[in-house]
């Protein structure tokens, strides 16, 4: 049989490469001298202050003060990452919220905005023109603040395919093509725009703004809405699968007695643990009939004063739902055995009542040496909309050259 | 945040890197002249050529007869993989029986092994006495077919842990060092010798011997004997997870109300479609009484000879068995959406009866567009010592240089 063959490295993609490896060390040592470049890279002076040129003149880098490094190095100028010198535009179309983020070259975040959006009861179209809106202000916002907004992507509350197909069981309309959402029709922005499941950009936004700074290792985020789904992070990148629907989380059974779910199996986790099936279990059902008015915080907050007050139901409710949760996620640790879980979204919000019982349950479930640290996400429902405008910083960073071509 | 900083290409590894790369071409294009191999790895041809003689001098690849190369070019001296150069050495300990095998450099197999032993009424002390002389017959016979073995690989039925630890739940004893089994004390050997997980060996065995040489992309490889293990290949490569457990297939929990396993949980995989619960069901428990006598193939045959004959309880057990794997493959698809699926062990042997009730389940079970393509193994028990054996084979492909320090 064939060996794996590899293609012997070239030149061509060698500028390339270097470009972003000497981007990455100056994100990591700012402000930081030529000298100390050349050394911290293996990367000859010359070569150095070629590359300095060109990502300066991208306008990702700048010049500053004089440096003296160390006790006999000769001063040098400062190089810097230009905070200003891109940035990225991420929205969301979840069940019952839009969201937009802006995050410039400096990973800072320049806008954030949630608006409560009862899109269960909207047609793909008018959720769309609503997105468009909020790109606009976005948009807007960062032209105020002299930065260059130079991609989007949009989170979406289910699977993308690699056709391009939006699958949400928890919308009441048939599958859509994702460019329903990305072909916002901004006028004269021209942005390139793509579509990723909302669960993954969440673990990405963890990654990069959240638990993840603190070096998980491989983790799985869950992120638990009206829906559940979770993000696979794996060497630092999101494991998308073959047809990119790694992470159905919220569809593992965990009572094949249970009830039937919209995808077609019964007793799925989403049934079990998702926000509406909690609201029920603990008595606020009502509240998700006046769903469109509330919005999505307040029944939440309903519910999370109801478990301070020590109310038995609720208590009860957000128990099971977090020794369900638990059993799912025995079965995910057994399948690709993470260093770490997060628990996000709402499951950050309660957190306090559903850790024990998520613990509990992966101690019983015969797992060794294998159980994960379980940590609380720090982001909760902005994972993944700053994941979102986090995507385009980082395809930037690995890849400099995008913005010269 | 530091963003992800990757090492600069440096010349130190470079030379390592291009005698695997021309020695992956020439294994795939043999036998082949210098000129056509400069052009293929884009090396020049000086190169090319101190490349080969560095191969040479290793004993990797060897010059042979004059080739005319299409109609114009000029004949030249063909080069090929010296196929006795190097060899690899497969062992295997499972439940009940002890395999070896022995692949040379040409990966074609030169000595394969397996041999039924009751190892579940023996000390590990014992196993490794046993699978020692197994080893040095294998050993001897390659040294009279004049095949250098450069090392070898030891396969264990359960989890490796990052620590060294074997765990196996299906042998009575405690957890034990896997240097048990690595530490042979074959006298004056000194082969490299480690061990690594049944289910992920054999895997490897079926990428690189058996249905994975057909394209399969991203698989899992379904281990089914007396316990059941997965290997998980994503990118040509076993994915092994934070700790080294990956692919516990055989402990999901197919029924919350089934009976306790030996893993600590109930309703275990295991426990309803392992082969010793077939052939309960099937009415031939009586079989594995006698198991010491009978070696691990007879009560398999004995099974499939009821199935010919249209046996209801048989055939009853073996789709209940086959509808138990498809539910748990389905939350593993869920999780990681591979793009197919190979069912190897006993479930190659019994795959008639039980791939239309695994298919079936996986129907059932709510997936979208990510139903894998289910394939039937070709290598059955074999899979695992193959794969360990061409462990050593294909380390030497991928790092020729290791033969040189």
């Amino acid at each position: 049989m064939p060996p794996e063959t590899r293609e012997p490295m070239r030149h061509a993609g060698m500028r390339e490469r270097n470009l972003a490896v000497l981007l990455g060390v100056i994100a990591a040592n700012q402000p930081v001298t030529r000298a100390r470049l050349a050394a911290l890279t293996g990367f000859t002076k010359t070569t150095v202050s070629n590359l300095i040129a060109v990502l300066a003149e991208a306008g990702l880098v700048h010049d500053g003060d004089m440096l003296h490094e160390g006790d006999r190095g000769r001063p040098g100028i400062g190089v810097s990452v230009n905070g200003t010198g891109a940035a990225g535009l991420g929205l969301e179309v979840n069940v019952d919220y839009l969201a937009a983020a802006v995050l410039d070259l400096g990973r800072r975040v320049r806008y954030r905005l949630l608006v409560a959006a009862d899109n269960r009861n909207r047609k793909p179209a008018e959720i769309a023109v609503a997105l468009a809106r909020l790109a606009g202000q976005a948009f807007d916002s960062a032209a105020e603040q002299g930065l260059p907004v130079i991609g989007a992507t949009v989170a979406l509350p289910g699977l993308v395919d690699r056709s391009g197909m939006f699958r949400a069981p928890n919308f009441p309309w048939d599958d859509v093509p994702a460019a329903a959402f990305t072909d916002l029709g901004l006028s004269g922005l021209k942005l390139p725009t793509r579509a990723e499941n909302e669960a993954n950009l969440a673990a990405l936004g963890e990654l990069w703004f959240g638990a993840g700074r603190a070096n998980l290792g491989d983790f799985v985020h869950v992120s638990g809405e009206i829906g559940i789904g979770a993000g696979v992070v794996l060497d630092g990148r999101v494991f998308q699968g073959a047809h990119g629907y790694a992470g159905e989380l919220g569809h593992l059974q965990v009572d094949p007695a249970g009830e039937p779910c919209a995808c077609g199996a019964r007793g799925c986790l989403e049934r079990a643990a998702g926000r509406d099936a909690i609201l029920r279990a603990a008595g606020l059902g009502d509240m998700l009939a006046d769903h469109a008015l509330a919005g999505p915080l307040e029944p939440l907050s309903a519910l999370t004063t109801l478990l301070d007050s020590g109310d038995p139901a609720a208590t009860e409710a957000v128990g099971r739902a977090g020794e369900a949760l638990g059993r799912a996620l025995t079965d995910v640790v057994k399948v690709i055995d993470p260093d770490t879980i997060v628990l996000g979204g709402i499951f950050s919000t309660i957190a306090p009542w559903t850790l024990p019982s998520v613990e509990k349950a992966l101690r019983a479930g015969g797992l060794y040496g294998q159980v994960p640290t379980v940590v609380v996400s720090s982001l909760g429902e902005h994972a993944a909309v700053l994941g979102a405008a986090g995507r385009i910083i980082e395809h930037l960073y690995s890849d400099p050259a995008l913005l010269l071509r």
